[in-house]
């Protein structure tokens, strides 16, 4: 069993120590690969500064869906049974005693990574990077798909009014984007080439729009991606394919931009799409490889390093939930439009909503509504 | 013939107006592949900011081996007889109208390139990347291994006066690792790996234990290279070697350095050194690729980047020539164990330069000594 | 006479070799306190880097104003006759034999400072405080009220085509509240204060918005500046008042930003806007003293900078006309209701239009048009 | 009673359930003006994460004083017996069960600030800005004047085997010199001015060493401490007078430097020095006000901000005791110079040392052995 639900966890650097009538709870365990099974969920106590949340709206990853597959993402294995997800947003039932900025009753979206705050990463700011973080569905650790979950207050944001609860658990995936566009200090100066258009590149466009990039080029093999990020904003599309040599890919894409690229992101992570990112940037450019790439990358990278492209790397995101809700209350950014598909919290439907999600064609984002 | 030799010289931006008995200035032509003659070389005007020196030591670079062997360094290509050579210094015999900072008999290190100063990049201060680059040695621009050069005279620096001219012209490999540790924010808290004890790995370390880098362990395959690393100030040093798994070459890197890497240099640009650099650096720590490395690289990098590790180019240099001369003048770099071997300026002694220069072996820096 | 006039002109730091028939070219001197004269005014020679403009609109500045009535403003005293103003756009009508970017018929803004590009500010990107830069209508240094002037190429930017001559001139006072944002780095997560709602204040007000500040709050002791900033996007305006204490205005302010201030812009310069810029400011937020303050000042430094809160300083911009064209372009920002007044280029318009801003009331950017 | 003896205590932000056997515990507490007591101190229970010290260095800092002599401390009012005291080193007897880094027997620098690790400020790294911070002896929170504390692991660093317990006290003052050099970004181009050579311009002295800044001049009204500033390293150093105009104390820095002014910590934080700092610092250069200055200051603030001279604010420092205790390792730093008195822990050689503090003259750092 994931360490989460231990009786001693909490976040496990707190101690805690409830327990009691949670025996309803239910939840989406991982048993093997492809196999989810809703089943019972034993949930921590209660700590001073945690939060017990009803969850409301859940969504679909596509590192969920490679632990489904796979039973593994990346470096991280599922070795015991464990509760997937990690994109969620819900309302408070029950608050602990030092928790003052919540009370039950309100609306709050969780950011799902709790860092172990004493280590040199944490205290420098760069807890996204803490060796130790405990990351809701990331092995040995639960998930929050579930009708309830034991959280630390401090990772519990209250949505503004406007801002409803499938918003709420967008701020995950937006927080992807948000995080890409600060390292790369993306703003009214930085024109950005998108590399793919799936969930994560368009998060990545959303998160760029608001942070006023004056020119944003989406690139993709899909005709249906490339039609949804016209809608969601991009000021070209262009059109690519893996038959076609990276120099004119190149050409295209600048062609499109018509001035020099100063920040891309790749979002697909091939070497096809890498090798175009860092040719098409401009000297003293950079270029972020957001989300997970292939293990191994073949790539022009001298070149680029001599016009010193720089390559910023991304891990997931710190300090975004505030930014996130704040760019959704103002209407800076619509998240949306990239829900395409919602399911319910039964074992059927559950099933329904991972293939949807691993089927790829035009799902983007797949949504539980507990 | 290069550009920089015709009479409407100069710097190539600024109008010159000098001609007259120059006759005699002889310089080192690069007329083929393997093919360098002492050839007299006509200087242009000199211009009201421009001043005329008298070169008196004249290093040898790895890329005036790789024009000398190839006709050619990375996309640079010599199409016409071109005056090879960039690093160097030399006394002043005549200064424009304008230059108030020297005079006649002045000792100077010359800063070996001179950009546009108009182009975007060059008003933002990174005028290294100046597309419009006019630079010593790199076709078409002549180079510096002659008697004499017409240079402009804010990229002349005088030598203070414990600095000798062979250290002068020192200050141009000495930018490179300053540039790069300036780039990669070196300071009392970096702990630095170099990979790589080659000339461009000896500067970067030497700059690194200037920019005082509390612990720096240089690896390299070459037993006397890494005796020399010793020598100028390695913390510790590490055997690598071709036929040794990167992960395990990581393990002793780690074990070398105590605790985790912050910044590695590759100076070597293979494979596998970038594949250890990258492996070897710490969570939210930098890779600067220093140099020029094989022209594609297959590379673990989405590994790098999911920890946050930064992939940091660098070309050239900017700015550092004050630097430098503050360096040497407070004896906080000694590059003088650097020059192995020193030749005079005649068509024989040349030609065995270049080849000590080329034959690698304990060869690092071969001066000229005019 | 301004050395800007000298045959021996141009930018004063390149040579230049035109002479010819601007005989009949008209500018406004400045001969003494409160006496602008419409007098013919020679022209240097169009070099090859340069562009002949015939201006077409001219805004007056605050330093404009400050020079017409003391001969001075700040340090900068004039001692000659000199043509004023330095806010403007125009039409190219010829342009030197290396300008590539122009052609005749072209519209222009111009950036009205020349910097000497050798000193070290310079070369680190910092132009805007070089010591030896020759600015229009800052003594010695000729203006722009005129009907042509001769200008280097790189510094006359050209138009978009939805992009008017007065919008142009517009660039000129929008670089400043843009270089304001940039340096104190406000972005989507930036609560700005803004001190102040003067023509300075109004365009910082404008600047931060396009930079995407959240939330922005003004405060003036004026009703009708209050109402423009409101109707130029203030999220709030706050009413302040020389007779009452500064913890008083403190605590509007804070409500009226509800979250903590991150960075204030302090527009006005007194004792008591400066002190509530402190105090209102957030533990580790920025103060922005822009444009020019009371000589000396007496301030609670000590508990701002206890929480760290920087005082950041501003001299003008630099690389601001690119990224002001873009905003005024995509009409992420209007400058248009900044324009109040508008004369034409006679003796008694000029006189009339320097009355108006100098007025003060409700006139904000007066701005002639030849 | 100051919160932190509570027996709920620990850090106050984690729950701890210790009791026992230090009934003889006994430190120093402050009842009154000028009235120090040595008495019993219960100390709190000892959490999972905490460590039992002995102290056997604690170092006096001129807040003690100040809460000595008033019963405050800029903001900080003193209302309740408060134990004293805040720069301290000891000896680990006991470790909580979750620290792995200590073991009984260790000797250990402790840093004196509990930060909340759950606010924005915490989150984002700049954790010595916490609102929540519980602070060895800054009220209502108990110091470590006394023969043991209760501490957090993670803030209880382990001595290199040849820094000594006084040094490791000595961490305390040398962080605000370091962390001032941090925030000034001072490094080997970095031409650094110290205004006031008190305890706190010596450890700034220091670590601008340290951080290799070529060129320190250090300015004060007192022979003896420009005499021990010369002696820790100072290039230069200037005599200034409370008589002498700032245009001449400015003009005799400026050439005891030689060369612009990069950085200028103002050590003292009186008009006059602060108003010289402003003044003597370079254009784009920055002032650091370090250490308690007077409430209010009347500057020419406009002149130095008109030439992008920013005021940079410090409090306290945050991660700094891993670099010095590098640095004294390394003997980059040697600290020991600036203890010149010592005293043993008993009522009358208490009182003797406060004197001697508070006294001024040739002390700088005082110091109990206990």
């Amino acid at each position: 069993m994931g360490k989460g639900g231990k009786p001693d966890g909490g976040d496990g650097f707190e101690e805690a120590s409830r327990d009691g009538c949670e025996q309803e709870n239910m939840a989406a365990w991982l048993l093997g690969i492809n196999t989810l099974k809703i089943q019972p969920f034993k949930l921590p106590n209660l700590g001073p500064r945690d939060v017990l949340v009803r969850l409301k709206a859940v969504g679909i990853c596509g590192s969920d869906v490679h632990h489904f597959k796979n039973m593994r993402c990346a470096d991280f294995v599922v070795k015991e049974p464990m509760v997937i997800g990690h994109e969620c947003a819900g309302i408070v039932e029950e608050v602990g005693s030092e928790v003052k900025h919540l009370v039950p009753g309100d609306s709050v979206a969780l950011e799902p990574g709790i860092n172990c705050k004493r280590c040199e990463l944490c205290k420098q700011g760069r807890y996204n990077l803490c060796p130790k973080m405990k990351f809701f569905g990331s092995p040995p650790t639960h998930g929050c798909l579930a009708n309830q979950v034991v959280h630390p207050g401090d990772l519990c944001f209250k949505l503004p009014n406007n801002v409803s609860l499938e918003e709420g658990a967008m701020c995950e995936p937006l927080s992807v984007g948000v995080h890409a566009c600060r390292r790369a200090n993306v703003g009214p100066e930085t024109n950005v080439l998108v590399m793919g258009a799936g969930p994560i590149g368009l998060v990545t466009l959303l998160a760029a729009r608001a942070f006023e990039a004056p020119r944003i080029v989406v690139a993709d093999v899909n005709d249906h991606r490339l039609s949804v990020a016209k809608a969601l904003g991009a000021h070209e599309i262009v059109k690519v394919s893996t038959n076609i040599e990276v120099s004119e890919e190149v050409a295209k894409i600048k062609e499109a931009m018509g001035t020099p690229v100063d920040v891309s992101f790749d979002c697909a992570g091939f070497n096809k799409t890498m090798a175009t990112a860092l040719s098409a940037t401009g000297s003293g450019g950079k270029v972020c490889l957001v989300g997970m790439g292939q293990r191994e990358l073949t790539l022009p990278l001298t070149s680029a390093t001599a016009r010193e492209v720089d390559v910023i790397g991304i891990f997931r995101y710190k300090n975004t939930w505030p930014l996130c809700l704040e760019l959704l209350r103002s209407n800076k950014v619509d998240v949306k439009p990239l829900i395409t598909h919602r399911f319910g919290f039964s074992q059927k439907e559950m099933e329904k909503a991972f293939e949807t999600s691993a089927g790829g064609g035009n799902a983007i984002k797949v949504m539980f509504n507990l």
